[in-house]
């Protein structure tokens, strides 16, 4: 089974999974063997993963960020969702969520026994701070935001949320699992910096380039984190604050690689390109007559008929769709106007 | 920070983590950039999963294995307590566990808001199934056993667990995250052909020399996993039952390599050389007067003074202890004669 090679991301286009940068490959390659779980042993791999942690807080306007590398997206929201059940005074916490929020909230809430209050979301797509207003109560533990939907690439209202948290005494947490490395070159007002933000999924293996599993929790206070810790008992450290116990050295290592390589510059770069390219591709698929979502960040959600949709997977493109149906198409840095003008042709050939 | 070195295996002496076969690591390095958590969208790595789940069902007795390659052992047994509260019927679920189950265990508990009821273990520091019987009740979701602790190495007594877990309506689940790698070459009793066991851990990464993240969670029959499937909208795979969601194609592909490699020839090569190094260096630390704990598997705790345990850490080596505060030296496949004679001589000169 050794001989089966590695996914060929060329036809990938509704992952938000890529190519990872090479300064991030080599230092997985190099870390492969450590464990940042157990940091008084693995010292080195500990430093990196806090220098990653202080770069990840100047992506997010958080100078003195408290967190942690995840192994992804999920752990992060569930971590998120954790902390605020374990801080509030409350025996029936719930959690206000917009219904663009990622699969990993509904996976968080049955897992940690809250009520999950999802809300509609606005003509736009975005959360709805009065809807989520009504949705909240004394009970609420936690609001949470989208800084980049999964399905939309939707930039939720972070300060008329931050309003609403502080309205029923709530934390605020931002998804940015897959803005957060995008966003710091737009206009949208998502971060620590913008608004009382409690908490933050940022997640370096996905458009920040590193390898997986380098997802990012940030957290305004450590209080936050403190609220997560179980006692360690026969590692040479005596508690972690991490869901999980034995973690990825070449992750971390990848991450603080990558994030010394590309902020903020490689990063601004990347997203002006790929911001430019799903405005095109865009631009393209409504020429041909079908109904496009403004891309606000790079991703494109399309309506495509069942059958050019069926026929394109069987040509090879591995897409994915909204919850609505549409194809949804992730300009990660994998993608670019060559893979996406082959698309359009194949599109073409069917549609002729 | 990219010139700081990895980490030196040399005096790393109380981890569970090791140096990865030479198979894992090539496997891992060039699967970095795939997502076993979207397998309709990665297929290779998919495939590669399904081969690892089938070889690791050979090492636990259990053909026709469910499963998955988690991101380690807390995460294994954190799903394991999530499938047994989410299948038993009860609204007050509780886990009867022996003292010496790992620290995972609590973290499952607080996270899932089940109760943990810890039992003292026996003279031999294994659990005692008739204090586990006197714990358990009507409410008892889940019976824990551990093959190989973390502490001194110990193998619970599956069998008489699984009566107790039948006389009480309650699943059974098999820690072996350490041990599953060296049991197999032991006359002890076990894993699922064994015993009516119904889930277990068993980590690729540690003893069976994967990469990070490499852990393993089997189960008897789907229903235990399907008791942890999450819809998953808008990726190409319409639902999950990790705890994670991007998960390392790295950590995958690596199992798969390493288990193809080394699976039984290779295993049984390392159990044996450990298992008597292990027994070599408790007899040599007892012929210096100190209290040692037999090691039945390579795992060898000993008394050491305070003074002497400060010195060797200071002198660099990487050492933790059981919650009792014995020195605990884990035999793992980077650990060798040559080293321990090292160590031996250091001890040697600090009580001269």
């Amino acid at each position: 089974m050794q001989r089966a090679g590695p996914q060929d991301f060329r036809r990938v286009l509704s992952s938000m999974c890529t190519e990872p940068h090479p300064a991030a490959r080599e230092a997985a390659e190099r870390f492969l063997a450590t464990n940042p779980g157990d940091p008084a042993t693995y010292e080195t791999v500990a430093d990196l993963e806090g220098e990653a942690v202080d770069v990840l807080g100047e992506v997010v306007g958080l100078p003195d960020a408290h967190g942690y590398v995840t192994s992804g997206g999920t752990e992060a929201n569930i971590q998120a969702v954790r902390a605020a059940r374990n801080l509030a005074d409350t025996a029936s916490p719930n959690v206000v969520a917009p219904e663009s929020a990622h699969f990993s909230f509904p996976k968080a809430a049955e897992m940690l026994d809250v009520d999950l209050r999802l809300v509609p979301t606005d003509d736009d797509r975005r959360a709805d701070p009065a809807a989520m207003r009504d949705a909240a109560d004394a009970d609420t533990a936690l609001i949470v935001a989208v800084a980049g939907t999964t399905e939309y690439g939707r930039v939720d209202p972070v300060p008329a949320l931050s309003t609403v948290a502080d309205d029923v005494g709530a934390l605020l947490h931002v998804d940015a699992a897959w803005g957060g490395f995008v966003l710091p070159f737009t206009d949208h007002e998502w971060h620590f910096g913008h608004a009382a933000v409690d908490t933050m999924t940022v997640d370096p293996h996905k458009m920040g380039r590193a390898v997986v599993p380098a997802g990012g929790l940030l957290a305004r206070d450590q209080a936050t984190l403190d609220a997560l810790a179980v006692d360690t008992p026969y590692l040479e450290s005596p508690s972690q604050a991490s869901l999980t116990g034995t973690r990825s050295g070449a992750g971390v290592a990848s991450a603080a690689a990558v994030l010394e390589a590309m902020w903020p510059d490689g990063y601004r770069e990347q997203y002006e390109r790929l911001q430019s390219l799903a405005e095109w591709f865009a631009a393209e698929l409504e020429e041909r007559g079908f109904d496009v979502v403004d891309p606000v960040l790079p991703l494109v959600a399309v309506d495509l008929p069942e059958d050019l949709f069926s026929s394109l997977r069987a040509d090879g493109w591995r897409l994915s769709r909204t919850g609505a149906g549409e194809l949804r198409v992730v300009c990660m840095p994998h993608v670019d106007r060559d893979v996406l003008s082959t698309f359009l042709d194949a599109v073409d050939r069917m549609t002729r």
